[in-house]
């Protein structure tokens, strides 16, 4: 296991676990957090040894949002007065550091070609809830709630979440939660699709494994690097003829692959995989297929 | 309170309540209820008094669709004859006055600045229903039915209906409400997500001002207009990065609020806001973000 | 009745049955079955008589994907090994023959102008749970499943179901489904989405006549075929605007119809409709509005 100030990593047969350690600060969300969490994404998907990734947070919560202690202009602050304000007083949108830290780290997981499971151990709060909607799936307990706060808090919702949002709960639940700024409970947030499944707190991280393991046991790394691109990219294509391109791409690049023999051979002889194809050397020749905006 | 021929309007304790008034036509939809409709939304977003908007009909339906007292020839006048025939008898599709008036409507209530709550207290037919798509909240009671009933009248979905009704309820309900035509009941309605809650009849309206109180009380009202402007918008998005461009401008500009630090003073001191930045002067630089496109 | 190698058809007043018929391979999906369906497809668009369209399959199972047959290198040969490869070993992706089968099928199924009811009787595994997400409506009964196991035949989702799959039952569902690879039962499809209904084996088929038969009885088919078109393409837009542009053009065609008029008249004088308007000569001048992009 390493450690760095705000956040716990280990690797576990197969499983990368990343867990939120400011529990004395219910995990509240810092800039360095941010950074060292974008940090251990790009070791998650170099690391062949990485299959899948579960995100939790240490003690009661999983993650009570922005760190607040700076005050009132903790807002101000977060995107760095000094380099955004012009001479005439006007902000300088186009400055990077002026870029949200939470879509810094959304974009990062929308990128990640490792599947990540949000095991909400509690109060989700303001980015402590945004952060995970770009992960694939999330899973709580009778604990979990999460808040949509920013109305609260006189700003708006960050973290890309106004891409996520509608798209995971619908429009309407995403409105009303983000009007209200209440604490959503774990039914509710079931109901809307912001959560898998509620189980029991001693059984949210097995549950959560379960699920990764099921996929480390049975399917070709590649192909599940491939599929989280191809899925979230596929929210953002505009015709059905976008993913024929690419399937059809894909299909024909790995069926040519050792691993597809071996996926149809252990299908027909009736037996576990043994796939050894790696994310980090054996990607098709025209992957990545869309590059990420620019933010200007 | 204010009357036209048709809607019945008054501003009570910050919320706008928009009446339909024909009890007698089971507020069957016409053009001028159109206008005026459209009239009322430019009052309630340049009125800073307003902060919600709720929206029912009077009597037992909520809107049982284009009148269609004209008999026969209701849809082909509805879209102006004389202006649209070109000379050689086609259609001049790019007349303005050759616009479907539904869509007049929602393409306003789209743009609105505050959230419009539609406690459908009934029956709600054609044009009577899909003009609550771009509504935030739909209620209704257990006398609430919807009918997309445009095959049966050998016309096709209105008021941009088709945008909107896909991404609502998902497409393969609204392919089977549109090629039946039938009358959908309300607890179908809510399984779909067209209904967020089915109240006693009248325990609606109650309902309706319930949700508009809690984010009277508790949010920041141009946190709310960006809000609404932020979360629609997001379903036109292509890229998360649209989002974060977007969430980094409001944030960066709402964080150096007056509002702001009032957000987060009155969060740490565990007392109620008081915000006080408006609508109507208050908007950031960069708003509006994106025009709606020309009808051409 | 007609056959081929492994599609029976007929037209049973007004509905089309399309049965996949390879009970002994458990349907398996072979490309001479995918340019036969197609080929079918282009019949019921063209057959004023069909109204409806109702996809099963013969036997057990609905359709046990891919014929796995050839052996380790199925997925190699379905592109045309010869057709695709460059002459320095890299493979052609702007082959014609590299496209992908299935997406050739649902793209065509995208296009359709009748309405297609998919009753998946059994088994629905790779290619025979991804065609039938263009389909309309998808029913099942207690033995209905869906295996996405393309991770575990370490190919990817194919037949553009990366483009439907996530706006079907959401994106969280769509990459748990995808990356498990297993058999999802009749209960989670319906909790997704995917399927409409359950119900017994015997009633599978009545329910799927009963949802065409309503249709057929009430309403236009020139505006079933619109609506078909008007909602599919609704998921493709990026502004209500588009709609409003499509639904002004259309209703101010059909508005002009004889059978808008027995429309109203019918409504008015409380009797079913007459309508004489036919799909392949009545559809508007504007009608295609969109052309499928090339695949290139």
């Amino acid at each position: 296991m390493s450690e760095n100030d705000t956040l716990k990593y280990r690797v576990d047969d197969g499983i990368a676990f990343i867990t939120i350690n400011r529990p004395e600060k219910l995990n509240a969300f810092t800039p360095k957090m941010a950074r060292d969490f974008i940090g251990l994404l790009d070791r998650t998907d170099a690391d062949d040894d990485v299959k899948a990734v579960i995100v939790t947070g240490e003690g009661r919560a999983f993650c009570a949002g922005a760190d607040l202690e700076g005050g009132s202009d903790t807002f101000a602050d977060i995107s760095g007065e000094d380099a955004v304000v012009n001479e005439d007083g006007s902000l300088n949108y186009a400055a990077e550091s002026i870029r949200d830290i939470g879509g810094l780290v959304t974009l990062r997981i929308f990128r990640s070609l490792k599947p990540i499971i949000a095991a909400i151990n509690g109060a989700a709060v303001g980015v402590g809830v945004t952060m995970t909607l770009p992960m694939d799936i999330r899973l709580g307990t009778d604990k979990t709630r999460a808040g949509f706060v920013f109305a609260r808090r006189a700003i708006v919702p960050e973290a890309a979440s106004s891409y996520f949002l509608p798209r995971i709960v619908g429009i309407s639940r995403a409105l009303e939660w983000s009007y209200s700024g209440r604490l959503v409970p774990a039914r509710e947030l079931k109901e809307g699709g912001l959560l898998r499944e509620i189980y029991a707190e001693d059984e949210l991280i097995p549950a959560a494994v379960a699920i990764a393991r099921e996929l480390i046991d049975n399917c070709a790394p590649v192909s599940i690097a491939l599929i989280r691109q191809m899925l979230w990219q596929g929210l953002n294509m505009q015709h059905p003829m976008e993913a024929h391109r690419l399937d059809s791409r894909a299909v024909a690049w790995r069926g040519r692959s050792n691993d597809a023999r071996e996926g149809i051979d252990s299908f027909l002889e009736k037996r576990p995989p043994r796939f050894t194809d790696k994310v980090s050397k054996d990607m098709p020749d025209f992957f990545p297929w869309v590059d990420e905006p620019p933010y200007q």
